[in-house]
C-alpha cells in the first residue's frame, strides 16, 4: 500500500455525524437487556414493574400491581402493567415514555430502583421497532380525567410523539398508571429467567407489595402483600464528605446558594458540623470565608485532602432502606426451606462520591438451597438481577471466599447466597442494569457480610459434626451398655440388672450430652426395649 | 401509613428533569469501563488506541502508535498516545474529544473498532473529572499547520470546549494526532488486566501495527510490525436482507433516494438481484412499484416475511476482515508455545438486522496454553477484550461445549480458547465494550467454530493417546525379546542368541511401529546393551 492512496482528513470527516442517546440505544440495545427472547420480555415487565414500585413508594402507597402478559402470535406478545401510583401529567408523558435520559431520579441523591431515565422508553422503543406500533398510556393523577394516549418515540430527535390522545371522565377518582404494549421477538418460559422468576424474587424483596400476575395461559398467580407496613420512605440524602473529588465540589457549589464556603459545606454535606469545619480550615489552611463561586480547581482539591484526614461519623441510615436481615430470612426459608440460614445487614458505608451504601446478606444451607452447587441470588435497591451473573460484584466477591474455611466441603456443598445492595446510587456495569461494576469498597463489605454469615454457618456446621460425631460414639458405647451390665451383673452377682444398665446408661447420656435426647431415663428404656428387655418400673422392681 | 399522605403527581414531577448523555456517563463512569485503578488506566489506553488504529486503516495507511504513561503523583499518570494517521481538522476537535455520540462510524455499516463515538470523549472526561484539567489535543491533517489544542467538555451540555489554542508551523508536513492527559485513582502494572497486555494482545492481533510503549519505570518496549502487508481495507457493507426487520427497512426507506420499492431493494441491500426482486413479488403479493416513501409498517413487514423465505447468497466476504487462520496460529504459538494448535476462520453469517459477522476460533493445548484450566482469550473486530469475561457471549458459548468430548480430560487439562467476533456492529453489552451480548445466531456460530476445533483436537489427543498405548506395549514386548531369545536360543541349541534378539525386536518394532524409533536394528542393539549384553556386530560375529 502506497502513500499516495492516503485519505486525506477533510474526506474521512465528511461523514462525522451526531446520533441521538435514542438512536444509540435502538443500535445497542442489548445494553438495555434486549437480547434473546426470554431476556427481552423479562426485561420489558423489569422496566414497568421498577417504575411502578419507585412511583409507588415516592407517592407513600403500598404498591397494587397487575401484570398481564398475552400471546398473540408467534414469538409476538402484548404486556400490560398497572399500577395505583400517583400517575404522571399529561406534560410529562413524552418525555416519561419517549425521553431517554428524562426522570426525577437521576440528579437527586435518593435511593431508588430506577436511576437512568432510560428504562420504559427503551421499553416503547423496543416495541415500536419490533412492531411499529405505539404505546398506549392510561393515566390519571386522580383528578376528575383520565388521559388515554398512543406514543411513540422519534428516535432521532429522542423525544416522544404523542400519536393519539383522548380523554375519558373520571367519576371515582382512579389513580394511576397503565401501559399497554405489544412486541415481537419474544418467548415466555417459567424458568428462572422469565418474568415469573423475576416477578417471585420482586415479591421476595418487596413483602408490603401486591403484584397480580396473568401468564399467557391465563394463570393467575397473586403475590399478595404479607407485610402491612410500608417499608420507611427512602429519603434524598445530602453527600457524605469521604470520598467526594474536586469534580464533586465543584459540580455542587454550582447549585448551592451558600455564600461562604463554611456554610456550603454544612448545608450541602451530611455529618459536616461547624466543628468539623474548623478542623478543616486547620488541616487545610484554606479560607473558608469566600465565596464557594470562587472555589477553584486546587482549592476543591485542597479541601478534599484535608476531609480525606478528618473522622466523620458514618452516614445516616435513614436514606438507605434495606429489606431487613428477617424479611431476607423469611424469604429464604419460602423459597428454599434451608436447614440453616443466616442472614447479616450491615451498617452504612461509602464508596467514591460519597456515595451510601448498605450491604445485606445472607446464606441459606441445605434444603433446597444450592440445587446446582454455589447459587447467588442478587438484588439491587430490592430489585433483583437476574442476567450478567457472571460480571457482577457479587459473583465475584461471592466466589471470592474460599467457602472451605467455613466448613463447606466442596463445591458441591448446598450453599445459597443472597446480596442485596442498597445505595442512593447503584454503580451498574450497563444500562441493562443487571450487574454491578466491582467497586473496592461495596467488594469489600460484600466480602464483610458474607464472611459474618459465614462464620455464623461454621458454627452451625461444626456443631452440627461435633453433634454427629457424639451421636456415633453415643450409639456405640450404648451398644455395649447391656452386655456389660450383664457382666458388671454377674460379677456382682446382682438379681436384676435393669438398675446397672440405667445407671450405666446414665453416665454415657451424660458424658453425651445432647440436645436432642429425652433424658436418660427415657434412653434407658429405649434401650432396655430395643434389647429385648422387660418394662423396667423406676425403683428397678 | 394512610392515604392521606400521598404525595400528588404535580409535586413529583415538580423534579422532572433531562440530563445530558455525558452526565449520565460521568455518573455512571463503571459503564464506560472506569472502574478500578488497573481498568481505569487500560480504559485510557484502549480508547485512545482503538482511535488511533480505526483512523489509520480508515486513512489507509501502517498504523504507527506510540503509548508513553508516566506516573507524576501517587496513584496520579500521565497519559500519552500518538499515531500517524489522518489527523483531525480543527472544527471537529471538539466533537471528538468533547462530543459523546459524536463520530464517523456508528451510521455506517462498516467493520471498526470504535463504533459509538463515546469511547475518547470518556478519555477526556475521566482526566477532567479526577483532575480538572483540559486534555491536550495536537494534531495535524499534514498541511501547513499543526493544532495544538486545550480541551475540556462541557458536560451539562455535551459539548467540547476549547480553553486554549496555539498554531504551529508544519515545515515537516507531519501528520497524525497526539493526546496528552493526566488522570487520578490509577494504577499501573504488568498483570493481565494492565495496559501492558492490552498493548501486547493488540499487536498480535494486528500484526500491520508497530506499538512502542514506554512504562512508568522508563522501559521501552516494541511491539514491532511483522506483516508487511496490510490487511485488506473493510469497506461499508450493504445490509444482507436475512433478518433485517421491518424497522430497518423503514429506517432505510428514509435515507435511500429510489423511487420504487424495487430499485429500493437492490441497491439498498447486499444480495438482492432483480430475479430475486421477482421471488420477492410473488411471494409477498406486494406492489412493488410503488414509491417507498409510501412503504408503511404493514407492507415492510410483509415484505421481511417474503425475505424470510428466499435463500440468498451468503453476505460478501470483503467488507469483513478477520485476522486469518494463520496469523492467530502465528499468534498463539507466540504466546503459548502449546504443544498443538487449530485455528478455525468461519465463513460469514448474519444476526439480526442483517448484521453480516465472521467468527474465527483457536484452540491451543499443552505447553503454556491453559495455565489455570480453561483459559479464554477474547478480540472484537482485532480488539482485545479482556474485562467482564463472565458476561460474555464467547465465554459462555466456550464454557457450554463439552471438552470431554474432544478427548480433554477435566478442567484443569491446559486449554486455551481463541475467538475473535468481526462483525460490522458488535453488540456489546455496555458502552464500556469488553463483552459480547448473546445473541443466538453468534453463539451458535462460536460453538460451531470451537467444534470444529475440538474435533482437530480431538484427532490430535486420540492420536497421541494411541501412540502412547503403543509405546507401552512395544516397551513391554521389548522387555522380554532377551529372556525369550535366550528361551529359543537353548531350544534350538543356537551358538549365538543376537541373530534371535535381532530378529525378534524386528517383529515388536515392525507390528508396533512408531515414528519416533530409530529403526529396529538401533532397537535391538539398545536392547542388548540395556541387558549387558555384549557388543555384536551386523552379522552376528
Amino acid at each position: 500500500m502506497s502513500e499516495t492512496k492516503v485519505k486525506h482528513a477533510d474526506e474521512i470527516f465528511k461523514s462525522f455525524k451526531m446520533q441521538s442517546v435514542s438512536e444509540f440505544f435502538k443500535k445497542n440495545a442489548a445494553m438495555l437487556g434486549y437480547t434473546g427472547k426470554l431476556r427481552s420480555l423479562t426485561t420489558l415487565v423489569h422496566e414497568g414493574v421498577t417504575n411502578s414500585l419507585d412511583a409507588c413508594e415516592e407517592a407513600r402507597l403500598f404498591p397494587d400491581i397487575s401484570v398481564y402478559i398475552s400471546e398473540i402470535g408467534p414469538e409476538h406478545y402484548r404486556v400490560i402493567m398497572e399500577d395505583n401510583a400517583s400517575g404522571i401529567p399529561l406534560d410529562y408523558i413524552p418525555h416519561v415514555f419517549g425521553k431517554m435520559l428524562a426522570g426525577s431520579k437521576a440528579h437527586r441523591n435518593i435511593q431508588s430502583r430506577g436511576q437512568q431515565g432510560i428504562g420504559v422508553s427503551g421499553a416503547v422503543m423496543y416495541s415500536q421497532v419490533t412492531t411499529g406500533k405505539p404505546t398506549e398510556v392510561v393515566t390519571s393523577t386522580g383528578d376528575k380525567i383520565i388521559n388515554k394516549v398512543n406514543i411513540k418515540i422519534d428516535v432521532e430527535k429522542n423525544a416522544g410523539e404523542i400519536i393519539s390522545r383522548e380523554t375519558l371522565k373520571n367519576p371515582d377518582k382512579w389513580r394511576g398508571t397503565r401501559i399497554n404494549l405489544e412486541a415481537k421477538n419474544l418467548q415466555y418460559n417459567r424458568s428462572k429467567y422469565g418474568p415469573y422468576s423475576y416477578l417471585k424474587m420482586t415479591a421476595i424483596a418487596n413483602p408490603h407489595t401486591r403484584i397480580l400476575f396473568v401468564e399467557p395461559d391465563g394463570t393467575k398467580i397473586l403475590f399478595d402483600r404479607n407485610v402491612r407496613v410500608i417499608p420507611k420512605n427512602p429519603k434524598e440524602m445530602k453527600p457524605h464528605p469521604h470520598g467526594t473529588s474536586a469534580d464533586d465540589i465543584l459540580s455542587m457549589i454550582k447549585n448551592s446558594s451558600a455564600t461562604r464556603v463554611r456554610t456550603f459545606l454544612v448545608s450541602e454535606f451530611t455529618r459536616v458540623s461547624t466543628k468539623k469545619v474548623e478542623e478543616i480550615e486547620q488541616i487545610s489552611g484554606l479560607d473558608l470565608d469566600i465565596n464557594p463561586k470562587k472555589v477553584d480547581w486546587e482549592y476543591a482539591e485542597k479541601l478534599v485532602n484535608a476531609i480525606k484526614q478528618i473522622t466523620f461519623m458514618a452516614p445516616p441510615t435513614e436514606g438507605l432502606i434495606p429489606i431487613g436481615a428477617d424479611s431476607v430470612k423469611l424469604g429464604l426459608e419460602g423459597i428454599l426451606a434451608p436447614e440453616f440460614v443466616h442472614t447479616v445487614t450491615r451498617s452504612p458505608q461509602t464508596y467514591h462520591g460519597g456515595i451510601a451504601f448498605i450491604v445485606e446478606a445472607g446464606i441459606a444451607y441445605g434444603g433446597g438451597a444450592g440445587n446446582n452447587g454455589l447459587d447467588i441470588i442478587r438484588y439491587a435497591n430490592r430489585t433483583p438481577l437476574i442476567f450478567d451473573q457472571g460480571g457482577c460484584c457479587i459473583t465475584e466477591a461471592a466466589k471470592s471466599i474460599d467457602w472451605k474455611r467455613y466448613g463447606v466441603k466442596d463445591d458441591n456443598a448446598p450453599l445459597t447466597i443472597f446480596v442485596n445492595l442498597v445505595s442512593t446510587h447503584i454503580p451498574y456495569t450497563s444500562a441493562g442494569k443487571q450487574a454491578i461494576a466491582t467497586e473496592e469498597e461495596i467488594y469489600n463489605e460484600i466480602r464483610f457480610a458474607l464472611m459474618e454469615a459465614g462464620r455464623s454457618l461454621s458454627r452451625y456446621l461444626s456443631g452440627k459434626r461435633r453433634a454427629h460425631e457424639k451421636l456415633t460414639k453415643k450409639k456405640t458405647l450404648l451398644r455395649y451398655v447391656v452386655e456389660t451390665s450383664n457382666a458388671l451383673g454377674s460379677l456382682i452377682k446382682a438379681e436384676d440388672n435393669s438398675k446397672i444398665i440405667k445407671a450405666l446408661t446414665d453416665i454415657v447420656e451424660k458424658k453425651y450430652d445432647f440436645e436432642e435426647t429425652n433424658g436418660s431415663e427415657e434412653k434407658a428404656n429405649q434401650i432396655l426395649e430395643e434389647n429385648g428387655a422387660e418394662e423396667v418400673s423406676e425403683n428397678g422392681e
